[in-house]
């Protein structure tokens, strides 16, 4: 299917950043895609133009009441130079049940697959090719309407912008430090958890400054009820290697459903390698340290991929895993998906999708 | 202080809109106060200038993790066409305190008032004057920062917009239907629920469209931790009349501290109403009006002032309160406020500011 897009093409292109000093998300390509929602009209009026600012009433609700819903993933360039992506339509299927709980109008996915192959086509030569680097992709939706009532929005407009990034690893995976955040919430039963919207992620600054203050890198969430149970790491899904048996918490109303996540699992199905989605208590991840029997544990996301955990920090408490290193399963998982990811290997579960 | 201001005059005014038919929040003044912060320079470059549409970067950080904050209050006229503010310097502390919760800058709490009164000074002529009337005044802070990193931005832009506002009540004060929410949340410990921040409210959008759709008008939220205590209802923090003792949530971290509430509060004990803060469970509600004691119930906040709870349905059964009449206290309290507020009655506790 070719959907219809009136195309506007920049006069003069940009010039193509140094992929070695690219910072991540601050480059942005020479054209987005943008199309509006009214309720009279539905979705209309796709076009691609030049990446430019746009203007909007201060009115907007989204900067009132942040109704908005975002989504990321990654386009790369195979050693054949065809443009790939990695399981997009997951992200439009999740675009849509973030909508669905912001009271967004939902967005034929199929079409929104065909506007970001379109935009990527006339993009292409931003797409890095040295290792690890990428062309970022954010399509997002905000409400544009004027109006102060605590109500969904009558407009949205949606965009997706892309930008170049380098390698989330530049010297190479290595282990980080990870906080166990016990009093900010991130996300609780009957909330926002599950959906991409940015009230999830500002909600999260405060921790992260702490964790950062102490000297590590990332927050780990427990549950907002018991404060008991693992979530995530940072904007990451996370795993746990114990005793042979590689654990992630069961999805739940306040867990973002990771298409990384969804891929380690069937990865390690794959592989024969006994994993298991269920509740994790923090008690548990350190009593299982304290018997020796907590072997890896790792992050997972479309940005870094999957991120090895070198140690824990729980009430005081440090926890080291696999003496700070990288584990074998963490570093098959990260190896396997990347290669998978840049078509530098077999794609066995059809993920991949050419452009 | 008279706060320096570089001030552009609109060309033409627009015709004031006819009070009997304004909606809230839909019709905007003829200017609009803008500053900037830099991480580099604080705030800067403080402007009143025509309302007109912004232009934003479309990677601006608002729009992805929702880092704002707001707020809300109501400029009337007395009947010696003074304009008036309640309490005013609470709602620039309270903004202060949404910043400090989303990693946001604080602004100057005397110079953003002061701009304010510059913003007043020009503007007044929109201040309806029929009963009821009023123009709403909403501060906002937004990240304008052109970035994807899940960071607090360097880049923000605060706003002061008005909109004349009509009569929350053109029919007269007349007692709402709220249903008690057991799935949502709104807010939960540890979370934003203290915050005037945008999150907090599209996150409220789908319990809402549930009530309405059962024909409720608004929703009563519960904590998010156990679902049992008693926080807020709407956008309005709540009281309850149980056998002559008025009483309310006390503060914790998922209530909104409203102006209104502390004003209420204020006005119970000048009176010698008996008036109490404290944890309070539903199940507590629905035995006290089985018993024959809930009296009154009512929700506080600017824009209704307050407004009487006529049945509350939680869990299949609906409690009538006081025969869906408004009952004394709650009228007491709606005139007495709304009577200082506009300046028509003495006002013993200093909370008018004239401008
Ligand atoms: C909160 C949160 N958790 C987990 C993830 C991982 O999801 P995915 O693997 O789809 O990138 C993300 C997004 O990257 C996220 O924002
Ligand atoms: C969630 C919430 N609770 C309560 C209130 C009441 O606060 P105030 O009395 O300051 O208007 C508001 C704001 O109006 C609010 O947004």
């Amino acid at each position: 299917m070719e959907a219809t897009v009136a195309i506007t093409k920049a006069e003069t292109l940009k010039p193509k950043p140094d992929p070695e000093t690219l910072q991540f998300g601050k480059t942005f390509t020479d054209h987005m895609f943008t199309m509006q929602y009214s309720s009279e009209k539905g979705w209309f009026y796709p076009e691609i133009k030049p990446y430019a600012p746009v203007e909007i009433d201060p009115a907007a609700m989204v900067f009132h009441y942040s109704q908005s819903v975002f989504e990321g993933l990654k386009a790369y360039k195979n050693e054949d130079g065809e443009v790939i992506l990695f399981r997009p339509e997951e992200n439009f299927k999740r675009l849509n049940r973030s909508n669905k709980r912001l009271s967004i109008p939902p967005v034929n996915e199929e079409l929104a697959l065909d506007y970001l192959r379109q935009l990527l086509e006339l993009e292409k030569d931003w797409i890095p090719t040295a290792e690890g680097t990428s062309l970022y992709i954010r399509p997002f939706i905000i409400a544009t309407e004027p109006s102060l009532q605590v109500a969904p929005a009558h407009r949205y407009q949606f965009f997706i912008i892309m930008s170049p990034v380098g390698s989330y690893y530049p010297e190479g995976i290595h282990p980080v430090s990870i906080m166990v955040e016990d009093h900010f919430t991130r996300a609780a039963r009957g909330g926002t958890g599950t959906a991409k919207t940015g009230g999830n992620y500002s909600a999260g600054y405060n921790a992260q400054a702490k964790a950062s203050q102490e000297g590590h890198a990332q927050v780990l969430w427990l549950d907002g009820v018991e404060k008991k149970y693992v979530e995530e790491v940072g904007s990451m899904n996370v795993f746990f290697k114990i005793d042979g048996e590689v654990v992630t918490p069961q999805l739940n109303d306040s867990i973002l459903q990771g298409v990384t996540r969804k891929s380690v699992i069937e990865l390690l199905e794959h592989w024969s390698v006994p994993v298991t989605e269920r509740k994790i208590t923090m008690q548990e991840i350190f009593d299982a340290h304290r018997e020796g029997k907590l072997e890896e544990a790792f992050g997972s996301g479309t940005a870094a991929v999957i991120s090895p955990i070198g140690e824990l920090t729980w009430k005081g408490e440090t926890m080291i895993v696999n003496g700070r290193e990288t584990g074998d399963t963490t570093r098959d998982l990260y190896q396997t998906l990347t290669r998978i990811q840049t078509g530098k290997q077999d794609d066995p579960f059809n993920w991949v999708m050419k452009i």
